[in-house]
């Protein structure tokens, strides 16, 4: 098995033996690309990875999937006509506790507790994830470059908007911008809004036209070498309103207030107090309905947020989002976003793109 | 509540007793959409129905999510900096079994069972999961439009084929006619595989070029008003191989031969065996690497399947694919699909684009 694959398996056994298991059913198929290179859409399939102290790793595996390389933990084959909690219960150890991470879905876990009762399953995704949301040289490398391309078509974006599109049209631009720069997809839909649509943090681009005065709301990110970009910026069609620059002045005080306290050591419930604190005190308190950020690397959203209640510790390499938000119903909506790379002393932010408002269109 | 949410509620509140179950969490979307009309992507949010024998459902809800119309069941709302798992145990009866559908994943369903250790969580999805596979009058309709579609969308793809092409243009070009006909999406991501390509069942379209003699398989659907179609035709480029040809004819009849038994009764591994049976006598058995079929709906795959070990029994409203192939490593595919829609008295196919291989390109 490859050097890398090696160290990460051990983080992750590590953090197995610090919560008393010696076993483990990793099911998140970008959790099993990060420990094994193998890569694998399983749809309704099983697909698993079983980790054991002692060494004695197996994929199980459909026919229909892709051979593993040779280096890759020991394949445990099976067809549609197997049964896969049979399959796994008879290469678990079932007098010991197996972990289990977060993805598990319910149509295998319970028919293998079923089969193996005295066996006690544990919720133990944060050895996995623990050791995903620190991201390696490698993996800090292909996030700095999703951000880099996202920060340029996102300036190509606010160079194509004009008055009169359509958010899908601006949406369309977008995704054709990424496929240009070599993009396998999106991170994650993108989201344009204008307006009254704003309100809605996840409204999805649909045929509103774009109108003088209206707010734009951009939030996009690429998936490059399977590694994720996700940024949002608010601009305005042609004029500003008063009352909403002067709330997009807040919230990009809240996203930089947030962003000046990231460091090693720093928990991150205390950021999210930051940004929340800043709007609260503006009397927008009930407006930002989400939390501040969080995490992400393969995927946009990954285990770990940045949350009123995160008692997660700032570590170096580290990546999540920072993104305040005020969302007024059906009236108007601004949010301002960065990605975040927690280093040795501080942080870097990935995105460049000036987050000031500005009138485009 | 509509009349037709409380027919299909009722009809997994009798299948839940039949199991000696008064309570159920229901969390794959598709599924509440299916029993209460709500639509929402939950990503990683708890999102989750719970149905109770006594009519007390509950709707369990963050406050990121859209708000449910009047008529409902009751909604339980949480925001990021909830528990889960702690609001869900304090909502459902712990001293009685709970049922749990196939998707619910083990990041909520295990720390639930640790919160309520006497209570029995037993997986239940076939309860809501067989009333969706029996299709009603307006799903039905809404299929049969999706399948009519896909026909169109296949002919003119047929047409649009030139030898110097890549896979990839030819997917685009399906997605965009999609959109002209008003679909939200493809049902899953095209497959265009061309020669060697289409020896892998899954292969994803790429810049491979089209080149006289190469087979090119098309497994394409579309979604719209959130019901899928799936379909595959095997094609050739300009000239068929006549060994190529003749497993084309081997694996059309077995489509056909299997489509010849689909009536109510008829149990679904029978199915299987007539497809593969003819193509194991032709000495091609070890190259149909698949089941026959999958059910269809709202998903592209969705619960129960046509295997060479499905007990599920024919019965009226029932769609599932048709889809027998030959795979040949590294050199060569055929797959021949259609939707089938049992019937009172037989079947229906829901696809009329003929099978015969042709010459296109």
């Amino acid at each position: 098995m490859q050097r890398i694959y090696e160290q990460r398996i051990r983080r992750v056994l590590d953090a197995l033996a610090r919560q008393g298991l010696e076993q483990m059913i990793v099911s998140d198929p970008d959790s099993i690309w990060y420990l094994t290179g193998m890569d694998v859409d399983p749809g309704e399939r099983l697909y698993a990875l079983y980790l054991n102290a002692n060494g004695n790793h197996k994929l199980f595996l459909n026919r229909l999937f892709p051979v593993p390389p040779q280096d890759a933990p020991q394949a445990v084959w099976m067809t549609d006509s197997d049964n896969p909690a049979e399959l796994v219960a008879s290469n678990v150890d079932a007098q010991r506790p197996l972990g289990i991470d977060k993805l598990w879905p319910a149509r295998f876990l319970l028919p293998l507790m079923e089969r193996c009762p005295q066996m006690v399953c544990r919720l133990a995704s944060d050895c996995v994830d623990n050791a995903r949301a620190c991201k390696d040289d490698t993996e800090i490398a292909l996030m700095e470059q999703a951000s880099r391309i996202n920060d340029q078509v996102m300036e190509q974006a606010a160079a194509f908007v004009r008055e009169g599109m359509t958010e899908r049209e601006i949406a369309d631009f977008i995704r054709a911008r990424y496929r240009e720069n070599g993009c396998e997809s999106e991170s994650f839909p993108t989201i344009v809004s204008f307006g009254g649509n704003a309100a809605d943090p996840h409204h999805m681009p649909d045929d509103t036209v774009l109108h003088p005065g209206d707010c734009i709301v951009i939030d996009m990110g690429c998936r490059k070498q399977r590694y994720c970009s996700d940024m949002t910026r608010t601009f305005f069609c042609k004029k500003a309103d008063p009352t909403y620059a002067a709330i997009h002045d807040l919230v990009r005080r809240a996203n930089e207030a947030a962003e000046a306290l990231v460091r090693p050591g720093v928990v991150l419930k205390d950021l999210d107090a930051a940004a929340r604190d800043l709007i609260a005190q503006a009397g927008y308190g009930e407006y930002f309905t989400h939390r501040l950020g969080h995490f992400i690397g393969q995927t946009d959203h990954e285990q770990g947020d940045v949350s009123s209640v995160s008692q997660i510790v700032a570590q170096p390499g580290m990546i999540f989002s920072i993104e305040p938000g005020v969302y007024l119903p059906g009236k108007f909506g601004v949010r301002v976003e960065d990605l975040v790379l927690v280093t040795e002393n501080g942080c870097q932010v990935l995105n460049q793109v000036d987050k000031h408002w500005r009138c485009i269109g």
